[in-house]
C-alpha cells in the first residue's frame, strides 16, 4: 500500500501549479465543488496581478522569492523598504537567522555597529510603529471561524487579517508566509532593514506587537527548508553559515523580461468565497469527515502564474 | 540596529535548550512569571520519562528524531509499529515526500507493488481506523481557548488533543509535530508503515480523518529543513533525491548507552498551567500587548535532556 495520503489536497497553495479538472467531474459533484473545481471554474475578474511597485524579489543563489507589500497596512515602511530595496541596501547582506517553527530573518548583521554597519541612505532610520490601522476605509471580508486571537477575523486586500469592532482597527495576521519588520524592544523601533518571514505554525501572539509588512507569494520553501541556525533563537554565529541575498530589488525596477509575473486570487469575490467554503466543507473522495470547520492560516490564497 | 527580535521568545520549544534565571529576576516579577522563570522553578515532578517502549529513534544520515508513541489513542497502531521497529522494517528504505507546510512522509516507495514490497512480516497489513477514542477513562487537561476545529481543546498524557462532550470522544490533534499513520481512501486501510509528520502550520482538517500516533520530542529540524520534494504533493519521484532512514528502533531495543534519554513536562500539573498562563499573558519585556490569548498548537510542551 503506498498509501497516497491526502491525495485530496493535491491543491495550489503557495505558488504550486494549478490541476485542470476534467469537465465530468465537475458535473458529478457541481452541488458540492471541491477547491480544485472552483479554481479551475474561476475566470479572469476573480484573479489580480499585484502593482510591481509592491512587489519584491529576494533573489537567494537558490532562486526567488517573491513578495507583495501591504502599503496600506504599512505606509510608512512599505515607503522606508521601497527606498532601501531601490539603493540596493540588501544586496550582499544575508539571511541571519532561520529557527525552526518560527521565523527566517535577514539584514545587516553588523546592524547595531555604528562604525560597520551599511548606511540606510535617504531610508528613515526610525519609524512609527504600524501594527494596525483604523477598521474604517479598508474593505475587510470576514471568515466565518472561531478565533483565538482576535474577535474578527478575514481577508483584506488579499492578506489574512483581524478586526477588532470595539478598537475599530485591522491588522495583518501571523499566518504562514507573512513578512514583518523586526524591532527591538521600543514600538517605535524598527525601520523595515531586518525583515523576518513565518516558516512555522502560525505565531499569532506577534499580531499587534510587531508591524507586518506583506507576505510571500512564492518560494516559501526557498526560506522554509533552509538548514536552522544553530545559535541561540536560530541565529548563525558564523558568518560563513549565513545564507549570502544576492539582491532584494523591487519587481517595478526589474527590466520587464527578467520578472515573475504572478496573479494572485482576489479575496473579496463570489469565487472567493466558494474556495472558502470548498476548503471549509472537504468532498474530496480521501476525507471520512468533512470537517465542515475553517481556521483563518488554513485557507489558501492561491497564487499562479499570468499569463504571457 | 540589529533587531535582537523576539528576543522574550528564547524558550525551549520541541527540543531546545533550557536557560538558567537568576535569582534575582525571578524575584523582581514573582507575581507575573514568564515562561523562562516557571521552567526554571519547575521541581522533577513536574518532568516525566516517557516508557521506552513507546519512543521510537528515527536515525537519518543528519541525526535522530526522537518521537513518543501514543499507545492509549491508537493500540493497534503502536502495536503494528512496534513490531515493525522490531522487526526493522524501515532500516534502509525512506522519506519519500515533503511538502511545504504540511508533512514528511516516510515508508517503503515500492509498497504498492506486490511483487515488490518489503514484506510485513509479522505485522498486521490492515488495521482498524484509529481517529478518536472515548473520553471516558482518560484524563482530559482542558485549555482555555476559541478553537476553530473542536468544543474543547487541551491535554491527554502530554500530548495536545481535542474532545467532544457530545460524541464522548477524544482525540489527537495535528498540531506542529504530530506523528500520523497513512492511509488510502478507505478508514482502515493504514497499516502504519507510513508515517507522517507535521512540519507547517497545524492542519486541524486532518484531525478525526486519519490515525495520530505521537509525537515528535526532538529533531523535528532534521525533519522540517528537508528539501522540499519537486513531485505532486512533494514526492521525490527519483530515488536519489530521497532520503535514506538509517534505521527506526524502539528505544527500548536499543542498548541503553546509545538511547537518547529526554525528559517532557507533564501537562497535568500546576506548573504546566504556570507556563500556559505565562505563555497566555506575555510579561516579557519586548511585548507591548501582552496578548491575554492562546490557541493550542501555540503552546509549547518543554522537552529536554534527563539527568544522568
Amino acid at each position: 500500500m503506498r498509501s497516497p495520503v491526502f491525495l485530496a489536497l493535491i491543491l495550489p497553495l503557495l505558488g504550486s501549479a494549478l490541476l485542470p479538472v476534467p469537465a465530468a467531474a465537475l458535473e458529478a459533484v457541481a452541488s458540492a465543488p471541491t477547491q480544485a473545481q472552483v479554481l479551475a471554474e474561476s475566470n479572469n475578474n476573480d484573479w489580480r496581478r499585484p502593482d510591481p511597485a509592491n512587489v519584491l524579489y529576494l533573489d537567494l543563489p537558490a532562486g526567488r522569492v517573491v513578495i507583495e507589500l501591504a502599503a496600506d497596512f504599512a505606509p510608512a515602511h512599505v515607503a522606508n523598504i521601497r527606498q532601501l530595496a531601490h539603493a540596493g541596501y540588501w544586496d550582499g547582506l544575508a539571511i541571519l537567522r532561520v529557527q525552526d517553527n518560527y521565523v527566517v530573518q535577514w539584514g545587516d548583521p553588523q546592524a547595531e555597529d555604528a562604525a560597520r554597519r551599511r548606511p540606510l541612505g535617504e531610508a528613515r532610520a526610525k519609524l512609527p510603529a504600524e501594527f494596525e490601522r483604523p477598521a474604517e476605509g479598508i474593505d475587510f471580508t470576514r471568515l466565518d471561524s472561531r478565533d483565538a486571537y482576535a474577535p474578527e477575523v478575514g481577508f483584506v486586500q488579499g492578506f489574512p487579517a483581524a478586526r477588532d469592532p470595539a478598537r475599530g482597527t485591522t491588522w495583518l495576521t501571523h499566518c504562514y508566509g507573512l513578512l514583518g519588520a523586526g524591532r527591538d524592544n521600543a514600538a517605535d523601533s524598527s525601520n523595515g532593514a531586518e525583515l523576518y518571514v513565518v516558516i512555522g505554525h502560525a505565531p499569532r501572539h506577534l499580531d499587534r506587537n510587531i508591524t507586518p509588512v506583506g507576505r510571500v507569494l512564492q518560494g516559501m520553501e526557498l526560506l522554509s527548508a533552509l538548514p536552522r541556525g544553530p545559535g541561540p533563537m536560530g541565529f548563525f554565529a558564523a558568518p560563513a553559515q549565513r545564507i549570502p541575498i544576492r539582491s532584494l530589488r523591487l519587481a517595478s525596477e526589474v527590466a520587464p523580461g527578467e520578472r515573475t509575473e504572478l496573479e494572485v486570487m482576489r479575496t473579496d469575490t463570489p469565487t472567493f468565497a466558494r474556495l472558502v467554503q470548498a476548503r471549509r466543507e472537504r468532498h474530496e473522495e480521501w476525507f471520512i469527515d468533512p470537517v465542515g470547520r475553517i481556521e483563518l492560516c488554513n485557507v489558501p490564497i492561491p497564487v499562479r502564474p499570468a499569463a504571457p
